[in-house]
């Protein structure tokens, strides 16, 4: 089995660079970090080039079938490329996606939950699991989303990701899709034309958009919305947490 | 204006013990860190002792006539003294409330939520905050649930803390003082006998508990119960994230 110790090893410096979207990008790769995430994928029959493994990990005797190449490396390298402090030291490289760009390829005969500049990777990973568990076709990451494999999202997500469709997309274009078929399209922010979430009769099909947490959805997508709708809030809280939100929403729409 | 600039001195000593319960107990105090934290603590009328500030916050001319009295301190000393990285230079030491002993002082024509050995911070804020926004009257922390005057969970709530009854107690007890006023008790745990959340027709007040992230509620708790409750996963997510859960039936009972 290769062995790699050395932080100055040129595999390494790619492995640290697949952190950024340039360097998945540029190798078509993303690094999957955690047995969890790993053997979710397997499960799923993701396309993994190379586990990267330390020796303590080795040590538990693990099953490697399931890998084209299996690559030692010490602790130091696994926390150098990890983007957790305290990585468990094993890592799949896996083969990035093609991008979708025909968004008729879509399951639209259920719901999408579309992400409008959400940033951060907890409050998107929470989403995407909630769903997957609320019965959702997919989630669509707009323009100005943190990406989809970036690490902290593809940790934050435990394996969800797997389990539905997930597109990077300008959502004007879904949005389109979704309407031309006669799907509504639900925003999420708080004004005076908001509907009541428990007073739609959402159909099986919809669209539901999500926007930023400090800033909510942009004005171009809430204009093309065909309902907006609100969450009553019956104390003194100023807002919920955008995930919260979204299970609420998710949960109180698709029954 | 007293100042003080050295990690030595003994009130910083002290602060800096506000962050563990034994600290907070002994000095009768704990730590708000940050404007907004303050500044709702000062709207919910909160007794506060003293407020710190640095000198960069102090250049701002904020208004201070809401404070008994006032101590600059160094960047250094609010580093030292804060749970965040970078904290903004501004805390207020509030005055330890009472332990609510007699639960019949409790306002239960609403419903409580119970945690029961949460041990996630984020979690707990997040859930005390939805707590707020559906109109709970106030949230039990159970024995093993991480303390409320932990400065991450101060954080996490974000203002909703001085909205509704926050109380540590032992859960058996407010199960008793609900039950013995004929509100029902419910459970989230999935279990064959569990009955699907919106089959549930909820009264106006009513005790709903949550359990711990990794293991869910306790054996004894859950025997309990009046009714123990699901939400249906139509995807193939294994589990909701617990603040995410605790929304969706929050908001589910509590229309």
């Amino acid at each position: 089995m290769e062995k790699i110790n050395s932080l100055q090893n040129a595999h390494v410096k790619a492995w640290k660079k697949l952190q950024t979207k340039k360097g998945r990008k540029q190798q078509g790769q993303y690094l999957l970090d955690g047995w969890h995430l790993v053997n979710e994928a397997v499960k799923a029959h993701v396309a993994i080039q190379t586990l990267l493994i330390t020796a303590k990990q080795l040590a538990t005797e693990p099953d490697l079938t399931h890998f084209p190449a299996v690559i030692e490396i010490s602790d130091e390298v696994a926390k150098h490329i990890s983007a957790t402090v305290t990585p468990q030291g094993v890592f799949a490289l896996a083969t990035l996606p093609a991008a979708i760009e025909d968004l008729s390829q879509l399951d639209l005969t259920r719901p999408w939950l579309l992400l409008d500049n959400v940033q951060d990777p907890g409050n998107i990973g929470t989403m995407v699991r909630t769903a997957d568990a609320a019965g959702f076709a997919g989630v669509a990451f707009g323009t100005g989303t943190v990406d989809i494999h970036q690490p902290k999202v593809e940790r934050a997500m435990q394996g969800s990701q797997f389990h539905l469709q997930l597109i990077s997309t300008d959502l004007d274009k879904l949005v389109d899709q979704l309407q031309a078929q006669g799907s509504p399209v639900y925003g999420s922010e708080l004004n005076p034309q908001a509907a009541r979430y428990l007073d739609i009769d959402a159909p099986a099909s919809f669209g539901l958009i999500m926007g930023n947490e400090g800033n909510g959805m942009s004005r171009e997508l809430l204009a093309r919305t065909d309902q907006n709708l609100y969450i009553p809030i019956k104390g003194q809280a100023e807002s919920l947490n955008v995930a919260v939100a979204a299970g609420v929403l998710m949960f109180g729409l698709y029954r």
